[in-house]
């Protein structure tokens, strides 16, 4: 990050603050910040320049009303890309998402359609802290000391309970590993995967997977996706070793992959040794409609298949317990090089989330979310019938947001900018592709679990007015 | 791992144990069951072989109480190294110590001086269980979502606070990322580095973030440790360029290293850039006697050294919560590139752990745990008093564990095997080298937090009785 070495001339009658903001537009326009920029905060500014905050503040505001610079939460100020501005590099807006994480600090947004969000609201607290209570306990004092590296075994069986129950997946506990999210599980996976491995990722597709294999040197390949799901011809053309899927409800276009993928893919994985398939089955737990579908990995006779759950769709994110089912082959190996590696989760919150299990009341929160989900779903349908010439649902109507393809002129950064103007934060579906170019019509992820049903409406019929032209 | 192919003699007067039995240990000696191969589970092998579980069990039993196996829970039967064998392959006794995790299966082991063990029984458990109370609250329900990357903000404000007067390190929050563990923080930081870093740790050292290391392609050099702390000509000489150390109270050895290597070892990191020092300050808490040590990172005025700390074995190992304090550089970089990583503490827990600190109830938990573990270690020292002909306690005197040199003519697998014969666990010094060759005389590593005051006394005496040729 670079310090602006603005010139001031404290002699003439044009304020500081536009001076200011005239040499910061300058600098963006003719390229010398360019996009992503860092820029200095504003007590660093102020200090260099031997001015004032306030007079910073209003410079940086300016500039953030005009759509030049980005405020981000504890990260700072950034340069945005422009349509009307001329780059000396080519701007890759796609690569970056600075989805902002802090709900406390979204003070001029009212309504936020974020896709990972849940329904807090109705998360049974009292439950909760009564096993919480009874495991923190002095009798419970060998809970203090490290356990199991896969991760303790009580909860590992109510995993595999679930799992068969809910999902029709047979796996025994000692095939599952807990982790603290699955970035933490994958950045084992990863370990046991030659260096040279070669990655495939639906695109679009998760974007955390994508810009965490980004991270990594080895190659990442967009794999082509279409209404029947991910496509086993893309997969053949780039030859990548594993390839990173949603079979449940593709994200973020909810398809489901057809039987008929399926088989493609399983086949494809056991053509080579080396070949696997990383299923994530987010959110599975939540479809409104027609019978639950039975993972990929259940039709896996070839021990080609990772799984990959996690509780945070389902019951809260900030707990982070994740778990993955490993094939035979790679638990060895697992086994053999990574169980050096201490378990990533508490084993307290573990034995409470096992006991919450054990005594049915995840069972009874699934249920009762996917009502309340079901009825936020088709509150917004409803919602959006009378402006179905314009706004359409594309893709699945299930799991805990929608994709809006909306066709009223407007291009997918002004249908963010629109809603951001009222108040409303809205997703762009560019977010979660490598950039292969707009979607026509532009494409809007909406997540509606984390709004209230009472705000629902409101927030609602708020977008889809202010997306009228 | 391989089904064993034994056949068995059902018309012989030689029990069918005692063939199988025969059958294991050649294969043993003669090299066909190399050093931790993993053996089949006693049902597999029962099954295969058409015997019952109990005559395989008669026969892995005896060859573990022989030391030809070794059992190791939830992971299996493996081959273990003994020096009257002789391999067709160099066996690497170091590669893999395979500490055992789960204290509810230590049945055969009385007593275990496992290093990383704490005291469990004098945790407040009533303290925390409060605060957990409080903190699972429908008030607290925007605390389910996904929070700060670098964790909240409330712990890392108490962090910051406690290093700077606990430790005299200054560092503003925004520098600190919290982590599930010194793995999770580490596996990150790694991705911040080039592709090509070579890597520098002392050696004997840190066996997990040795192990760590080696499972990612980069190169690892050891680094000579003498008296003073790491050799600083070692690290000139293999040009590595992060190295990883542990200034405060060096693992295993416990020195503390000199004011001179400090200074040294300042220079060689900031003679380029891209050159680093890992500080891993775990255990500072507990030094007994003279002044407390400022960690290296106080020293560092170049923005060099990242500080790693952890509430492991100050508070308890299972919670994972670790943290990291980056120089501004790395700082830039990490939030540029991978804050899209979500904490993998559970937000709940970080709030607990913050209140806890902010009530001042881990500062009391350090100073009764310091008295608690200083009583210890006088004990054992003064148990040691009669034998020091034979037994001598090396490096410092601090931590919760101490390093023995045994003199008594024994070799270090079988001063851990005679322990074990007595049912007292103990750790050898080489498990946490690169294989340098045997210490002479043999070393063990003494871990004496996690046995009880009571019981102390009479695992001291009991070893060191049993040591007596």
């Amino acid at each position: 990050m670079e310090m602006l070495s603005c010139h001031l001339n404290r002699d003439t009658d044009i304020p500081l603050y536009e001076q200011l903001y005239k040499y910061i537009k300058k600098e963006i326009i003719e390229g010398r910040l360019s996009f992503e920029s860092k820029l200095p905060s504003k007590r660093k500014l102020a200090d260099f320049l031997h001015i004032s905050q306030n007079t910073v503040e209003a410079a940086y505001d300016q500039l953030i009303a005009e759509g030049y610079l980005e405020s981000l939460p504890r990260k700072g100020y950034f340069v945005l890309a422009s349509e009307d501005l001329e780059y000396v590099q080519p701007v890759d807006a796609k690569k970056n998402p600075k989805f902002e994480q802090q709900e406390e600090n979204y003070s001029s947004i009212k309504y936020n359609f974020h896709p990972s969000w849940v329904d807090t609201e109705n998360f049974p607290f009292e439950q909760w802290r009564k096993y919480a209570k009874n495991t923190i306990d002095k009798q419970n004092h060998s809970l203090l000391l490290l356990g199991d590296a896969q991760g303790e075994i009580k909860l590992r069986e109510e995993i595999s309970q679930y799992l068969y129950h809910a999902r029709g997946l047979q796996c025994s506990p000692e095939e599952i590993i807990i982790g603290a999210g699955i970035e933490i599980l994958l950045q084992q996976l990863l370990l046991l995967f030659k260096t040279d491995t070669v990655y495939g990722v639906e695109d679009p597709g998760y974007h955390l997977i994508l810009r965490m294999l980004k991270s990594y040197p080895n190659e990442v390949y967009p794999l082509e996706v279409d209404e029947e799901g991910i496509q086993v011809e893309s997969i053949e053309n780039t030859n990548p070793n594993v390839v990173y899927v949603t079979p449940s409800h593709h994200f973020p276009y909810g398809t489901v992959l057809s039987v008929n993928r399926r088989t493609q893919l399983l086949n494809w994985a056991t053509a080579e040794a080396n070949r696997y398939i990383i299923e994530d089955d987010y959110d599975s737990e939540f479809r409104y409609s027609g019978k639950s579908i039975p993972p990929l990995k259940s039709m896996d006779q070839q021990e080609k298949v990772i799984y990959l759950g996690s509780f945070s769709k389902s019951l809260i994110p900030s707990l982070r317990i994740s778990y993955m089912v490993l094939p035979k082959s790679l638990l060895e190996r697992y086994r053999d090089e990574l169980s050096f590696y201490h378990s990533s989760v508490s084993r307290i919150d573990q034995h409470i989330l096992a006991r919450f299990m054990r005594e049915g009341d995840f069972e009874r929160h699934l249920n009762r979310m996917r009502k309340i989900y079901r009825r936020k779903l088709e509150k917004i349908i409803e919602l959006l019938k009378p402006y179905e010439d314009t706004v359409s649902v594309v893709g699945e109507r299930s799991g805990l947001h929608i994709v809006l393809a909306v066709k009223n002129g407007m291009s997918e950064s002004e249908l963010v900018q629109r809603a951001a103007e009222a108040a409303v934060k809205v997703y762009p579906f560019s977010a979660y592709s490598m950039g292969k170019g707009d979607e026509s019509p532009p494409k809007i992820v909406l997540g509606f679990a984390g709004i209230t049903e009472e705000k629902l409406k409101i927030a609602t019929e708020t977008l889809l007015t202010t997306w009228e032209r």
